[in-house]
């Protein structure tokens, strides 16, 4: 299987983009995501955060739009279940529910759509209690997230580990942890639990003019301890050339001087 | 202890660098070896191939004009033992023999220059039969190297073994077993053998467009897994800020907003 590649633009994160859904302008939205697909995203992600207000009405109209013109599945990205399942619904293949982390209600309102929708799962390593403190601390907050999913009867091949990508410029100690972490989550069940890296968090307010080296050089670190899936920007050509070619150097894709083009 | 980065610019591969050796033009030497120390490297590499023809007479003159303007250790690069032996004699500091590969004249002309002189040595693993099939012919010769050194009674923590990277465009599986190869190294002794890396043999032969993230992408790679020496560009800007970047990743460099500049 190949790399999963999520692309994370369209989210309510960007001030224009939450304009875009607020206003149901569907053609903006469409673009973004075939734009992403084009530029080599295999899945899109919708990342509509909390949605308190008009949850399932969004997470529905989004959903719909971005599938009338891109045919890969979609991560759907909010705390709200509601929300959740009202796009599980309307969405055509296998979803991704994403970010399930191992807080209690976040367990028990998203795993069991996992199981009645058949969607995927991201398990994000983290607890009521904040931020885990290393590489040990997140191996064992997945294992709650596996105990979760064997008690609702989800298959463990549906679950994406996300060891919580931080900023460098805030807690730059919890990048070697998140590596280390991708590497025990390995060892917890064989064949190996899916992992699952959300780049673009690692260089979260740091200036411009370090994010490209940052990105693309964590990135190549990640992947090079392996990992299956990455949410990301695909629009930018830095981060997907250095994809291909970690590919390349895996020996996955084969080279040619022209494998960027 | 820090990576060992050394400066590959002065060699005879180079036409200019060629003819100015030829010429004794000392200047364009001095200024060369000036500019990549100032770059960051703590080595510099003096490669002057087989030097059939009045090679320890230039390997001294090279070695002694170096000197006199940075204060590293050198790094002397010639398959001919009379001028490697030429160029230690009067190097100061502890010098770095490079390449001994475990070709049986190699390293008898070698190794004992190693005890002689107090050197650091390169044992790169290839022989006369050519170049290794895979990470474990790699290992199977570095033990060869070891027993070499043993022989001689040249401590192992002299020696960094090369696992001889080669052009992603001749030979691209190779590219996964030298990082095979890197680990494998690491479990042949306890502490570890170093391991040192020829980066720019990567992109050997590649187009001008794609020897950038050739480069940057496989130095990332290959700290991932660790290295302790890279022989490298350092006036590539795209290079140092690569190792600088994984060296914040590490944590063995504190992050700072300015940490490229």
């Amino acid at each position: 299987m190949g790399l999963l590649l999520i692309g994370e633009k369209i989210t309510v994160a960007s001030k224009s983009i939450s304009h875009a859904i607020k206003e149901r302008e569907k053609r903006v939205i469409q673009d973004l995501a075939a734009s992403q697909v084009e530029a080599g995203a295999n899945m899109v992600d919708l990342s509509i955060g909390p949605a308190t207000k008009d949850g399932p009405a969004t997470m529905e109209w989004l959903v719909k739009a971005v599938q009338e013109v891109v045919d890969v599945p979609l991560s759907l990205d909010t705390t709200n279940p509601q929300a959740m399942e009202a796009g599980l619904k309307v969405h055509k293949g296998q979803a991704l529910i994403n970010s399930t982390t191992a807080e209690k209600d976040r367990l028990e309102g998203m795993v069991p759509l996992a199981k009645k929708y058949d969607a995927n799962i991201i398990g994000l390593t983290m607890t009521e209690a904040g931020i885990p403190r290393d590489a040990n601390e997140r191996a064992a907050i997945a294992v709650d997230i596996l105990a979760a999913l064997a008690e609702h009867d989800v298959p463990f091949e549906r679950l994406y580990l996300d060891p919580l990508i931080l900023s460098i410029g805030v807690m730059q100690n919890q990048a070697c942890e998140v590596m280390t972490a991708l590497a025990l989550f390995k060892q917890l069940n064989d064949p190996p639990i899916k992992t699952l890296a959300a780049l673009s968090n690692v260089f979260n307010g740091c200036p411009n003019h370090v994010k490209g080296v940052l990105g693309r050089t964590y990135l190549a670190m990640l992947m090079t301890i392996g990992v299956d899936a990455i949410i990301m920007n695909p629009l930018e050509k830095e981060i997907m050339d250095t994809i291909k070619t970690v590919q390349v150097y895996k020996n996955e894709v084969l080279y040619a001087h022209s494998y960027l083009d």
